[in-house]
């Protein structure tokens, strides 16, 4: 476990008395985990601790160090082009505290009827001033948990975790491990979910779990062009809850996904990036996910053969030429109630979203047609 | 169970006297289930008891109350389109038995080697005015019986069986449920299977059973554009008798299938609409089904290593250039011989039909070259 | 078994008393297993005996009678058409020997650790006289035995085996049954692999072993369009090797593959149809298969979360904009090695043929972050 890193300011004067890189301005200008400095330097011996990026002139990068003891400044490659030969000051007030802490957030909401099983809900806070990656992700889960919390029934607990993102999760992990392995069904890690582009996954890595299978079914309703990534595509906390020794069958959930955009990990990932209209649709994209497991489960038929619905008023009595299409789906969830299929493969097969066949289902287990089995 | 429906004759006399609407001459004219009327009414009145077709304005609709009281009659829209103002005179001799009887007909052949092992061979008889739905499958069932009985071996059971539609196959699986359930390994239900137009099967709910690999299997050698639809098509008794609780994995056998021709449960679906040459090939295509089932079996290599066919004159003993294409037949049915293919499985490998790899089974047996095994 | 054939001269001499047909030059011009002749014979009499290749004039065929007593010679359609009427006198030395013997040889290189898990390579010496098939197998097998001893480690055992076609093997299986049933793990069958066209393979009958899974791997680093043939499609030792009793899920490695040239089994097949390139590219297929095989286990990620590799000295410390693209191999490996993917799975997903992962292995078993399991 690294020092706890702490900072205060941070600033280069430039031979002609300007303050540039100015951590209060942008904070992405200092290099992460870097070490107290106090220095005066010509520009070529400033310039060895300078990192920028060739490819996008105009954007200061976001750069850490993990976790060795240098300094640094990010500084967009078109300002240091215009920086003159001299003397410059450069200032970090930074502090390592071996006594340090690793803060996170964890909300359980309980289900309705007492049980272990739990949907884990994921996402990061260290590096919020990127807007797409990373601070989508917390406003996203933030309505998640409100909604969550709304719901008059609950199939699972949800477990909501806030970390700073590896270290954060790798921390709660150790902490957690014998419960979440014991527990946790499946779950969702937040990332990337604030802008309008195409919606995406990665899958777990063995591509079948309960929340693969689950993100693949919403995903297919939002949006004719899917991304989907194999796990090798991971990127944010999946890497941990993942791992072969805890394996929980986590999927990520994202819109432009990181590494996918040539924003990513720059000052450009900025507010401008995300929207009202992209963040809303991230959200959707999450709540059709729990919608979708909480309407899931499997269901058999009590009697013998095809029940009689219209003398239980549920179709027409008067069958004329062809079938009545608007009652055909009550006929055909039926059809397929085996108690072996759930509830998510049957919707698959009538090419419905799951959760809008809820009214269905309440519908039939009122009229005692159909038990939910294990 | 609903009363019993008896109905003696029903027609419509216009204000000038013409009798139309009339039973006698076609059955369909009247509302299956009507009860009893015998009334004076204007042409409005009757309207809200005149059942028509808008898309084919020249067709009886067929139609049927499930069964709440009331009555009607079917009629074409261009007839009824010509109907004069006046006082209409509707009568419907019909009656309603609370003693009354479901009737069907089962005809069980048994198997060679007494055996359990029972396949259920089934279609329906209740509205047989229409051809294709459904005289064609009492038609071509009548052929199966007698080709069936006629085979010199036997490896299963045949249960045949002739109900009203959905009513009767619930009956019959009322009063045969256990051992139905216990010994059926599979069948084919045959219904609109005497037209000329393209093959087609329901698949079973679970698409693997026997009856599914070996339909498609058969199909697959009638012709190259099948139709396979999912059980989410179904529409005759494969739903009661697949069922969760019964599962019987039963295939409905068919050429333009139920709901899929626009002459469909109308008075155009006439004997015009079926030919002895569409009757034939459905026939040809259930015996076929019959046949395969009847050729599947495992089968094991009785020697170490290939046996040496040349000397026991199954080949050729003089090797020149390229194999003996003709007898390869038999040297790849023998490589694929292990005991846990089945048949059927070799004959998709080899693109042969399974049942005309009848008599190289039999040569192979008769040469102890290989033995049958469970 | 059939008696040893042994032969000493054979040929026959024309009315103008020229030798053709002379064995001394051309040993495909008798036709294998013939029995001893020494007769004068009309032309007519004579052609009864002579076998020919209509598609391919120039070619001799290669024929050999299974196992009937009878006599012949091969030759060209071109010459056969040039031969004149007249006595022939056509003469055969050879001999049957019913105390006769079958030669094959074995080889059995060991593991480096004690273990019984062994693998089979195998090729066929019966008719050297023709190039691709078969000489080119025995080539490349002799150099395979001597880079497999050559290796620093072995994670099997080898047995390398040559054995005239089909008898050969029969008797070896026949001899060796239980050790091989029981000690075998795959194996590869060496067979028309000296020329330069595609390379083929024939998967075993359950296309699913380890061997079809190597040899399917390996082929795709080879080419971009491999043949890869079913056991439909057999035709060298793997047929033995395979039968359902002994089954021991061996691929036929090959590059213009029997039957499916057609210079096969005739005089065309000769040195000017394989060259020191096809043999090199030939050897080549079948080490990559071996190093594939030695390199392949199940790893078990020995950490819970992920673990430091900059901390470690195994990637850069400093983190800058995207994922540092070299050392990303390292992670993706170590993401996949749950203990139940093996290392031929875990390349696959990341497109890199398996022995090239070696060093990264090692590596991470040196730094004990992953450990081999069963």
């Amino acid at each position: 476990m690294p020092d706890e890193w702490d900072i205060d300011d941070a600033f280069i004067i430039t031979p002609s008395g300007k303050k540039i890189c100015d951590f209060k301005r942008l904070n992405l200008h200092v290099l992460g985990y870097s070490e107290a400095v106090d220095k005066l330097l010509s520009l070529d011996e400033l310039k060895a601790h300078l990192h920028t990026l060739k490819d996008l002139p105009n954007a200061v990068p976001y750069a850490t160090s993990y976790y060795e003891r240098r300094w640094g400044f990010c500084i967009a490659k078109n300002e240091l082009d215009t920086l003159e030969a001299g003397t410059y000051h450069a200032v970090i007030k930074s502090s390592f505290n071996p006594n340090g802490h690793l803060r996170y957030a964890r909300i359980f909401i309980p289900a309705t009827q007492k049980t272990d099983e739990t949907i884990l809900i994921s996402t990061y806070l260290c590096h919020p001033q990127m807007a797409n990656n990373e601070l989508s992700g917390p406003v996203v889960w933030a309505n998640l948990v409100r909604f969550v919390k709304s719901l008059n029934t609950r199939r699972y607990n949800y477990e909501f975790v806030i970390t700073p993102e590896t270290i954060g999760s790798i921390c709660y992990i150790h902490e957690n491990f014998s419960r979440l392995k014991q527990n946790v069904k499946g779950g969702f890690v937040l990332t990337c979910i604030g802008d309008e582009r195409e919606y995406g996954l990665v899958l777990s890595p063995d591509e079948q779990r309960l929340s693969d299978k689950i993100a693949l079914h919403t995903i297919k309703h939002l949006t004719n062009k899917p991304k989907i990534y194999s796990f090798k595509e991971r990127g944010s906390d999946e890497r941990q809850y993942n791992t072969p020794a805890l394996d929980l069958g986590v999927v990520a959930l994202s819109r432009s996904k990181f590494g996918e955009y040539k924003e990513y990990h720059t000052s450009l990932d900025d507010l401008s990036f995300i929207s009202q209209k992209g963040l809303n649709g991230g959200f959707l994209y999450a709540r059709n996910c729990i919608l979708n497991l909480e309407t899931n489960a499997k269901f058999l038929l009590n009697t013998i053969c095809e029940p009689n619905l219209g003398s239980r008023g549920l179709i027409r009595t008067l069958s004329l030429g062809k079938n009545h299409e608007a009652h055909m789906i009550l006929r055909d969830f039926l059809a397929f109630c085996n108690g072996k299929n759930d509830a998510l493969k049957i919707a698959e097969i009538l090419g419905s979203q799951l959760y809008k066949l809820r009214p269905i289902i309440e519908v039939l287990l009122k009229n005692n047609l159909i038990k939910e089995v294990k």
